[in-house]
């Protein structure tokens, strides 16, 4: 990941997830506003994996780019380290096409409904403007990409990220943040950030805010 | 539970929980403050039930109070059901009674480390002032009891509770709010009952606010 000077905000996603979408939009729109953030990567197939209950044994890294589908969650294994490793790649040439990278292939799956294949990331690469030829050189050397994913699942665990998004607060203050909204208003992404930050910089020690199950009827519509 | 004339707060509550005992001083301390709570109970050993994991089969006042101690989390149910029906007791002399008898016995237990056995039951009661033969004679009509406690955990059900303290706003709006912290002061109290609704009420529908497993170690001192 491309390295900032001054304290930036980690946020921690996977492709496979609408929330980190939204997670995405908003700080991409928060961007330039006072407000710096990296993008690092959390595999919630490998954060969720049976074998990792307990103590780490299964990593995403270390599974073929052509294994077969698994059933339930694991089917989308081989399409979130694809949409990684691309991701990785596309960082390779600075943060702002990190960004375009990321929030291209975001809007494509979850907007687009487009699968994470080949095709979407190559539509996403374009879209961004990355240096495609580059790119392309970048995704093959997917060995020192695996390296890199590899060494983001290690500090996710470290931080004990468990979901996406989580933003990392610069003092190291972290949480997962889940919103049902979707929004690109520099105004109204501010407002939604700082529920964020007075909640996890808060007296009481919030350690969960969680919506009981059924939301009233009125506010559902 | 006490009917009150005016809009309430429920406040569900499980009297086994560390949490919810922080949950019922906050709110203790912010009667009277423009806010009225009413106690209501879920129970966590019921709510965690592994035969109710997928449809309701078991209830916890289906069970007798001299059921043999479980394993794991069923070692609670005894206690729980018992502290259950005393406050639901206790609440027959109202809303006053109730508020001092809860308080007592979540201090007795989560303050003073005692179990909640009948000795700390009968001890909360007469801190707490109540009607001691009046109180005796309640716990002796134990059907009515469990009747109404069979109702609260319906009523949480339909909410959707599954953690205790969990806050219902007047207008529906209900979420789990676990905080690390005890304060008894009013003006701390406030401000973080204003964290909780202004997260409740917000405009980008927050359903999860939830710390990262390892926070800074700077912080957890």
């Amino acid at each position: 990941m491309t390295d900032l000077s001054g304290p930036a905000t980690d946020l921690f996603v996977d492709f496979l997830c609408p929330y980190a979408w939204r997670g995405v939009e908003l700080a991409a729109v928060l961007r330039g506003q006072d407000e710096t953030f990296r993008l690092r990567h959390f595999s919630l197939v490998e954060g969720n994996h049976a074998e990792n209950a307990k103590t780490h044994n299964w990593s995403l890294t270390d599974q073929p780019l052509d294994a077969p589908d698994g059933d339930g969650y694991m089917k989308y294994q081989t399409p979130s380290l694809r949409a990684f490793l691309a991701a990785t790649a596309a960082a390779k040439q600075g943060d702002d096409a990190a960004w375009a990278f990321t929030l291209a292939l975001f809007r494509a799956h979850h907007e687009g409904k487009k699968a994470l294949d080949d095709d979407t990331i190559a539509a996403a690469a374009e879209e961004a403007g990355l240096d495609l030829a580059r790119f392309e050189a970048d995704c093959r050397d997917e060995a020192a990409l695996r390296a890199e994913l590899k060494a983001e699942q290690d500090a996710s665990r470290e931080i004990g990220v468990f979901g996406t998004p989580t933003y990392v607060l610069p003092d190291g203050e972290a949480a997962y943040y889940r919103f049902e909204n979707l929004t690109r208003d520099p105004a109204t992404a501010l407002e939604w950030w700082n529920i964020y930050k007075t909640v996890l910089r808060s007296d009481p020690g919030v350690a969960t805010i969680k919506r009981a199950k059924n939301r009233p009827a009125a506010r559902m519509s």
